[in-house]
């Protein structure tokens, strides 16, 4: 069991780290305290020593260091993380990816890219510029790559292009003793193997240091349309989710809000959205007579499941201010609130039980002493509530793990799970054996043993050894 | 390192198998001989005994017995392996799975379904019946579910609906000690904990015994077109697949024969179809003009390319006939040599270099001693070859392995993998460690020796310990 470094280990571990990068090595305070935490509700936790790698062969180095010394090491990407990942709750090196940021190849024939795990998803998108291609994972920060792929990510295309899962092709990983191994291949398919890609999409860098990541990507659709409709009720805009859905109509984007979201949207993007449960639409098609024939049968739909004044978002700046706002969801529900952190939860069900499972839970946040707001993925199943706390009062902490705890519960009983997008980090790993029962977290374990026998890794997140 | 059990050891485990389950438990020498191979050209293999258990709880309790008398195990479904996989190389039990053949669930609102790991593709798409929704990875053979996950699977739908990878949502899996664990959830996405489903997809029955299977299911298409195109050049007819890849044309289907391939299709299926270089197609669509476009589009490429004669196939009957003729490929090609046996190659390289593979590959191949079939997944880069050898003539083995080595190591140079789809077995050891590096498969070993540190899973197969 990892514990925390020794003070002379650790002082050791420094110097080595300094002459082996330098000024981008740092045990300052200040860089210290920014690589404390994500932006989740979770307490700060201080690292010993940030470094800045350039390259695979300097994160090999750096873990060198670390098996040396028996120092714990911490990946670090865009700080995004809901979870508490980037804690370094035992102390140790935090390796921050982010100048490890070079697009190394765009295959315009193959649909595929390497990039370093620093990439950012929106630098990747604007470098594609004109090649008609697309990455499609979108959560609602401007995330690494490797950061994405280590909590398997998602977004709101997720239920036509996938998430994290399905669009790593293949990754270039540093083990805990420093070696570096290559997994996946630049085809699209394979059977050679155990799956090593998927072992560390996922993984939260408790088993290894992603370097560089190859992803698919996706033509741009020669046609999108884009609409917003408000409903009378959660439960028709949820009906209309699951029709849709059951007829194999093929939408890109299906995004859930509540009124209390709503309302914080309009606030904060100075929109004028009717303040009422929403759904927002996008279509892809490779053909125009397509889009429209699928944004009429969702017309119908929702018409007929309650929905009112459906409004087509047709030109670009119109769908890109749509989608904005719905990238600001999380800081427009803080902005409702000053002062305010949010507690972003995650559960994802059957959609066939979603209805229930937000009908549930709304009765059961009746009456938090803080605001909620809800946004979700619906065509996953997937919804989060943001629970806008006082981060300096204890009580309004304990009301949030009382009704987290419950929908977690209520979610796993529905055959769901208790994160879809964010991870276990350390926020989450007492549900982790009652979601997966104690013989599949002990496979887990036997895994992280594997490739982290020091427990040098990520230590105390995911699993505990 | 296990090796051949003792006869004591065996016949201790046989009498207790046999206590187990009665006439379900045989050493009779036809049932061993019937298990002692799949369809490929490896020498056959005999089990001491085989098992038909009926359950999970039946399968974990032949899991105890063989931890007890350390005597390996060998998972066996439809016995349409072509890697070996089956063939118990070490002796032991092998397990069929084909008498757990429940359908346990059809969740019609989820688009999922629960099946025993003994119940085959085409049973769960016949008990799907009027529900609307079909399950979609195809091989040629009508393997089981529990085969087609541990092999990850793949067929003529993958280029639109993927392989099994992306379409086994959990499992229920029999660990080598007994312990039976379920991965994944009924959620359409988890972050939760290391993907363990995508571990035992793909694992060859190396590391557990998948004992059931929850795959995701897809509408049935509203609307759907085939099609069948002869082409002047192989050269025109893989342009066309790149280029429809690249237009984001969402094809269903894109098989690519060559004119040998061809002309056993026609002898043996009675058909007519011109004996050249020749795409079959499939466009599936919630919308009957989306999918007329999207073959005119098609039609228009292919014609540009040097395609003539190209044909539409808009009765079902008529699909199903094209289709048909396509998955007996392999025993049409097979028909071409009488008492010959197939060697089937299972290279995938990315699109871009999917021409230049099949061009030098055709070039390397003149010559050969043997018949040649080529058939292929274009869409996804991955191609068949059948060199059609007789068994009994050890300088056409010998020929048959040194062009397919030449043809593996074309693949790997050119980013591709030894198989898209057949899987490692005992066939593709030898090029595990050229595709992916010794430090990849080092890892691999060290995952095989957490789950099975007895080596009794399979043994002999993917990684050796």
């Amino acid at each position: 069991m990892a514990t925390l470094a020794d003070a002379r280990s650790v002082e050791a571990a420094v110097l080595e780290l300094k002459q082996l990068l330098g000024s981008r090595a740092s045990d300052a305070a200040a860089i210290r305290d920014h690589h404390s935490h994500g932006e989740s509700y979770h307490p700060p936790a201080l690292p010993d020593v940030v470094c800045l790698p350039h390259t695979t062969d300097e994160v090999a180095s750096i873990l060198r260091v670390s098996a040396a010394h028996q120092i714990p090491v911490v990946p670090f990407g865009a700080g995004t993380s809901l979870e508490g990942h980037v804690h370094a709750v035992r102390g140790g090196i935090t390796i921050d990816l982010r100048e490890m940021k070079t697009i190394l190849r765009i295959g315009v024939e193959d649909l595929d890219a390497t990039v370093q795990a620093g990439v950012t998803r929106v630098q990747l998108n604007k470098a594609l510029g004109e090649t008609g291609l697309m990455f499609s994972v979108d959560p609602g920060a401007d995330a690494t790559m490797g950061g994405m792929a280590s909590t398997r990510a998602a977004g709101t295309t997720t239920v036509r292009y996938g998430t994290m899962r399905e669009n790593v092709l293949g990754l270039t990983v540093v083990l805990a003793d420093g070696r570096v191994i290559r997994t996946g291949s630049r085809a699209r398919k394979s059977a050679a193997g155990y799956d090593l890609t998927r072992l560390f999409v996922g993984a939260e860098g408790t088993l290894g240091v992603i370097a560089d990541v190859t992803v698919r990507l996706h033509p741009v659709p020669e046609a999108v349309a884009a609409a917003v409709c408000a409903f009378d009720s959660m439960a028709g805009a949820v009906a209309t989710v699951v029709a849709l859905i059951q007829l194999g109509i093929p939408v890109a984007r299906l995004e859930l809000l509540d009124e209390v979201q709503m309302d914080a949207v309009n606030r904060y993007s100075k929109t004028d959205y009717p303040v009422a449960p929403t759904l927002l639409f996008e279509f892809h098609s490779d053909s125009r007579p397509h889009v429209e024939e699928q944004a009429q049968a969702v017309e119908a739909l929702a018409t007929e499941h309650g929905g009112h004044r459906f409004e087509w978002e047709t030109r670009l700046e119109d769908r890109e201010r749509l989608w904005l706002a719905r990238h600001q969801a999380m800081y427009a529900a803080l902005a409702l609130r000053p002062g305010a952190r949010a507690w972003t939860t995650d559960v994802c069900v059957p959609i066939s039980r979603l209805a229930e499972c937000i009908t549930e839970t709304h009765a059961d946040n009746a009456g938090a002493p803080f605001p909620i707001a809800l946004v979700g993925h619906a065509g996953d199943g997937n919804f989060h509530l943001n629970y806008l706390i006082d981060p300096s009062s204890q009580a309004e902490i304990d009301h949030a793990r009382r009704i987290n705890d419950r929908l977690v519960m209520r979610a796993l009983a529905m055959g769901g799970t208790c994160t879809g997008e964010h991870g276990i980090g350390y926020g989450k790993m007492k549900f982790l054996e009652l979601e997966h029962g104690p013989a599949a977290v002990e496979v887990m374990r036997a895994l992280k043993r594997a490739l982290d026998p020091d427990n040098r890794m990520n230590p105390g997140k995911m699993v505990l050894i």
